[in-house]
């Protein structure tokens, strides 16, 4: 018997609570929003979110969307209220909550833990996305004493939002955030805080290596502070080993600064090996590994209507563009255009621009 | 009295050398390639980049492109035969190869040390682009001895190549180029090593945070070992303050799992200002702050055709599109498509495109 999902109230209506109200909204879903700051419950409203306050009958899922030590408290109130069927979180961290949530008394049978693991830069509910979740995995951490219907709505919350469900322990969890998002973040604001007083004619120098390296040191410091907190001891023991190789890694170039250069060299040519190795495992945008895409790369010029004629133009050749960056040029005289296309089609698509008059580059 | 260049020889026709080469061949400028493996020149001249071989006659300037411990071997042989009226490099570090240009003996007033901000993860002359260079940097570092014609030649190359010169002692250039890219790429394969034996179940829930953080791990790493290498003090410099940093963020993590918790997480939360504070004086794209973009984010079907109608409709709207960014869902039924324009505007393209039908979200 499939499970079905007709209403939903949110707790917590930033970022990730109006974008779930968004996604699940599309879907035909009746959404209620209420945040401790009613105001920003009205805004998620005006963004086509659902309707601010609490559902006036008992609703099938509650989706408790506040920062980690908060989770605890929102559940028992609602549960004690009888507010929905089920009750899940979407807390970035897993074990916390839930020893809280054990410790408040709270009915597990009706409640099962979750991650969507996405996010932005921006936050609140104005950065709000219906499809933030489409294609990310969102973990489910149920606990032995979820029940069937506890779990059929929360698979059912995350496959309307377009999500792939992940099943885990909560602490198996909280370490592989840890691993790929949390220290991430931390080592991202520490290479950014070495900007923080640097001569102005160092910082000119930066290109889209320091810029990517540091993107998320941008993000809500709150939010990450309480992320990081909730998760202190695992975040810890990644940080550690990097440490480890960090200063292995000062050591070897002190010492190919010195004398002894050449067994440091072979020290710094492992640590990047590692670094390629590591780096190749991460899986492509859509958590698959990168599809074999190619680039057809066009220069362009600048007049309203390129853009335009040159979709135009590729649409003729029947094949579906599936990214487009455009780089100007300062003087805004000219544009290079790559488009992303199947890689068994760019030479196509390039012959075909070419006899078109374009300025296919390579 | 305008300094003309008019005949170029490069001398490596890696990724650098060739994208000068393709950059300085669309001024007209004739361009001779020289590569230590002259399949490499012949590929470079095959993609456009100019005559694979030596000059027949005395050029007006030589560009050095070869690793930073070659630049003097190479600049003392090519004085000796009298190649060029000039000669400057593009070595990643300053100081270094001047200190073996000197003890070489190389003729110091027709040598101009040079150092391009530009790269991308792929090398090779079959990655060499003629934009390379456009609004980036390009540090000069002339010496005392050098003349006016070097001087007057290598900032002609750096302006047809449509970057911008930055002149700069080698010393602040090395100790500049260990903070904003030599750290940082360090730092990003420490980070993605942590990744290369983690359990495929934490691997899978990477995200873009994560995937920009160590993009730039994926480099060559025979080039950053030689880079890396080369300005050995300067990184180790950089790292070190890093590594004082991440200690104390480490001991700060301890102290909040354990008791101690509330002091430690002010500190937490410093780090993390720091990072905001740093990160927030990398200036945009192309060196300026980020101009005042709005994004229109416009949800279309996935058929062959559907970007050229909306980009045609745009067009009607008689704007220019600054950027394209295109998330597609995984299962291919609809995109996203944002739109960067002029913020002045962006209301204007979002009710125009509405008019005529478009799904404008937010």
């Amino acid at each position: 018997m499939a499970v079905e999902l007709r209403q939903v109230v949110v707790y917590g209506t930033g970022l990730i609570g109006t974008s779930i109200a968004l996604a699940v909204r599309e879907a035909g879903v009746r959404t209620f929003l209420v945040d401790s700051a009613p105001g920003v419950a009205r805004t998620a409203a005006a963004r086509g979110a659902g309707e601010a306050g609490e559902p006036d009958a008992l609703v099938d899922l509650a989706v408790i969307a506040v920062p980690p030590a908060r989770v605890a408290d929102v559940l028992i109130d609602a549960q004690r209220r009888g507010v929905a069927r089920a009750y899940t979180d979407v807390a970035s961290v897993k074990a916390l909550p839930l020893e809280r949530v054990i410790a408040a008394g709270c009915d597990l049978s009706s409640y099962v833990g979750g991650h969507p693991l996405a996010g932005r830069e921006r936050s609140g509910p104005m950065a709000a996305r219906a499809d933030l979740f489409v294609g990310r995995p969102w973990v489910l951490t149920p606990s032995s004493a979820s029940g069937g219907q506890a779990r059929g709505l929360a698979t059912a919350l995350v496959e309307l939002c377009g999500a792939t469900p992940v099943e885990m322990e909560p602490d198996a969890h909280d370490h592989a955030v840890a691993l790929v998002s949390h220290a991430p973040h931390l080592l991202a604001a520490l290479m950014a805080a070495r900007l923080e007083h640097a001569p102005d004619s160092a910082v000119r120098l930066s290109g889209q290596g320091v810029r990517d390296v540091t993107r998320i040191a941008a993000g809500d410091r709150a939010l990450w502070e309480e992320i990081l907190g909730a998760n202190a001891d695992a975040v810890a023991d990644v940080l550690e080993a990097v440490a480890d190789d960090l200063s292995g890694a000062v050591a070897a170039l002190r010492r190919i600064a010195g004398a002894d250069g050449e067994r440091a060299r072979l020290e710094l040519a492992e640590v990047l090996r590692r670094g390629n190795t590591g780096h190749a495992r991460i899986p492509g945008k859509h958590g698959a590994p990168p599809a074999p895409y190619s680039v057809v790369p066009v220069l362009i010029g600048d007049q309203p209507g390129e853009l335009a004629r040159l979709f135009s133009d590729a649409g003729e050749a029947k094949l579906n563009i599936e990214d487009v960056r455009i780089e100007h040029s300062p003087n805004q005289r000219a544009g290079l255009v790559e488009l992303l296309v199947n890689a068994d089609r760019a030479e196509d698509l390039a012959a075909e621009l070419r006899e078109r008059g374009w300025d296919v580059q390579g």
